[in-house]
């Protein structure tokens, strides 16, 4: 993940030198510490270097605040050093374009910087090398792909729909190591110990919605939320709930998940409205409110996934974290819609239970998709191993 | 796997020097490449060092044939250098009785070594910290328990059958990471690749026999050999089979895994004698065999797996490979016979097939066995993963 790889079309001078690797991990660093709030712009850090002296940091502001390169250079203005002439460190591409604020590539001309070392293009069409287009028309050496591999990570979700207009998807699953999700009575507790618990709830605070599906509504009456402190409910994942049928409105008593936050209920079923769950009775959440999406299959039977991932990239969803049972879980997995599976395998064997997907039935293994490892490690008891698409 | 541990109980003088741990290391390498041709007895390395210098190396030969201290002897011995106050690196206790061969520990007194460092007891009943006391009785310094653990590694099968009179039985399995070791209609070529299939027959090429059932026989009709050049038919592990009805006699054709090497058919039904396959048309093979173990359980309709391991034990198999279906495997997983559990967890999914093992229904999770992680990495493109009970 350390891996330097640099991008010779946008390289106007010499490669990286150790200082360039040095300073833009620590740009990268400060990246990672920016907030959740800069949803949906991605996180990006920024350190100012002049004569081998950092004389500015900065990373990205909540959304509609200023980028970290605004910030780096009011960062060094307020400990009265001079920019001109200092290389500018960015995690990515700085922005050309006037959105909610102005672009940052301007920002770093006006302040006279010699050289920025960038560590990946920005795909957003809007940007897309434009950045550094400028940048270098302003006779500034630019440098680009350092740490590149790093940085892709941390914006996994913000670059996917910037190149493919959807979210990342990412699913989470945790079984036995032969595969069942939990026994044939649907007792599951607990499969996997606290410290795999714990990490998938850190992949989930990292997302910017939770999708699950009726099924698992029904049976596990989840919260759906983030268990930590400083997730305050401005920052909690939006709610997304595939349930065709609105079966939702006939539990017995009002689902967890509607209790708090944000709530997207995406079915395929012409909606008698007057039956509708509102969100009066949650007095104490600002931003509590549920949406309705109809969005029904060819057939109508079903809600349409794939239209639902785009609907989601339009809505600026960068990562969506899956958790359902195996029918809305395989369902996805066979329209090809999960881009990363973020599986715990715990060391114990079941022998028969609810399996981990429900998928069309293959003749051959060699029709099976064949998923790429991009992390394995032992979490807790468990083995969590990432597979992309 | 590096960890040096010292066994307090038999140090005599001080703690390993990193001289120690450097020429025990070497010690080591000398016995991973002792031939399989030492079973029964464990693979053992010895060097002599003198003055700081390496006077001496052996390991354990052919079983009935010197072992790995008498061999560095004679290696010192055949470059002219005097023994006398050396240090003796051993990875296993000297022995301390008249087997095969005559005790080592008495050729290591009269060589006249000051020192003997070892890696670990010897846990076989007619040693037992005695080759240590011998040496200490000779004023012999003794020092035990460095690199311990990776020489435990080396010998487990050994180690384990000496303590509990059983074979180490490492149960080999590979599946689709949903649990699934063929598609319903038995098709599983190929669920890992050709990595892990390679690695998979490493390990089975270590064990002195292997085990499967005659479901896999007759579904399969597996050779159950080791296809690699260096293994002549004298080192082929033995072939195991349980079949309780001895089912292999009604196939149509002669199962392949007859056609050479040493076969023990374990059974559970009065044998008809006259009906017994013999191996009078395999011309080939020198030490080609078929015998029968009838091992009932009480009631008579299955083997008994619990006496199957006491009689391989008796018959001093020291490592034992299970390749089976999940009728087998899942029986002696469910009988607690399974010492150690070889995983190949390929990254597709199939949705539905043949499950890994076939076990009582549980009704809480709680109730089943934990296993504790021993090894884990990427084989190829499966996950291996290596669990002890």
């Amino acid at each position: 993940m350390t891996t330097t790889t640099v991008n010779e079309e946008h390289q106007t001078g010499p490669g990286p030198t150790s200082q360039d690797v040095e300073m833009m991990s620590l740009a990268l660093d400060l990246a990672a510490g920016a907030s959740m709030e800069t949803a949906p712009n991605p996180r990006v850090g920024c350190v100012l270097v002049k004569d081998g002296q950092i004389i500015g940091r900065g990373c990205t502001q909540k959304v509609g605040q200023a980028h970290a390169e605004v910030m780096a250079l009011r960062d060094a203005a307020s400990q009265g050093h001079a920019v001109q002439g200092a290389t500018a460190y960015v995690t990515l591409e700085p922005c050309s374009h006037y959105g909610r604020t102005p672009p940052c590539a301007n920002a770093l001309i006006e302040a006279g910087v010699a050289r920025v070392v960038a560590a990946l293009e920005d795909p957003n069409p809007l940007v897309a090398g434009r950045g550094f287009a400028m940048l270098r028309e302003a006779g500034i050496d630019v440098l680009s792909g350092v740490l590149a591999q790093r940085a892709s990570e941390l914006n996994i979700g913000f670059l996917h729909r910037m190149r493919t207009g959807k979210p990342w998807v990412r699913l989470k699953m945790a079984a036995s190591m032969d595969g069942f999700t939990a026994l044939p009575n649907r007792q599951s507790q607990w499969i996997t110990d606290a410290a795999a618990r714990e990490d998938g709830h850190h992949w989930r605070a990292r997302a910017d919605a939770i999708l699950t599906g009726i099924g698992t509504v029904l049976a596990d009456n989840p919260q759906m939320n983030i268990r930590y402190p400083e997730y305050t409910s401005r920052f909690q994942p939006r709610k997304i709930v595939v349930d065709s049928r609105l079966r939702i409105h006939g539990m017995p008593n009002r689902a967890r998940l509607l209790e708090s936050g944000r709530v997207l209920l995406v079915h395929a079923q012409t909606r008698d409205e007057t039956l509708d769950v509102d969100c009066c009775e949650c007095k104490v959440e600002q931003d509590c409110e549920i949406q309705y999406l109809h969005l029904p299959n060819p057939d109508g039977t079903h809600v349409d996934l794939s239209r639902l991932m785009q609907e989601l990239g339009r809505e600026q969803i960068n990562e969506m974290h899956v958790e359902a049972g195996a029918q809305l879980s395989g369902a996805l997995l066979a329209a090809g819609l999960v881009d990363e599976l973020l599986l715990y395998l715990a060391p114990k064997f079941l022998g028969s239970g609810r399996t981990m997907f429900d998928l069309p039935g293959l003749q051959h293994v060699e029709q099976a998709q064949q998923w790429t490892m991009s992390d394995l490690r032992q979490v807790g008891n468990a083995v969590r191993v990432i597979l992309r698409a």
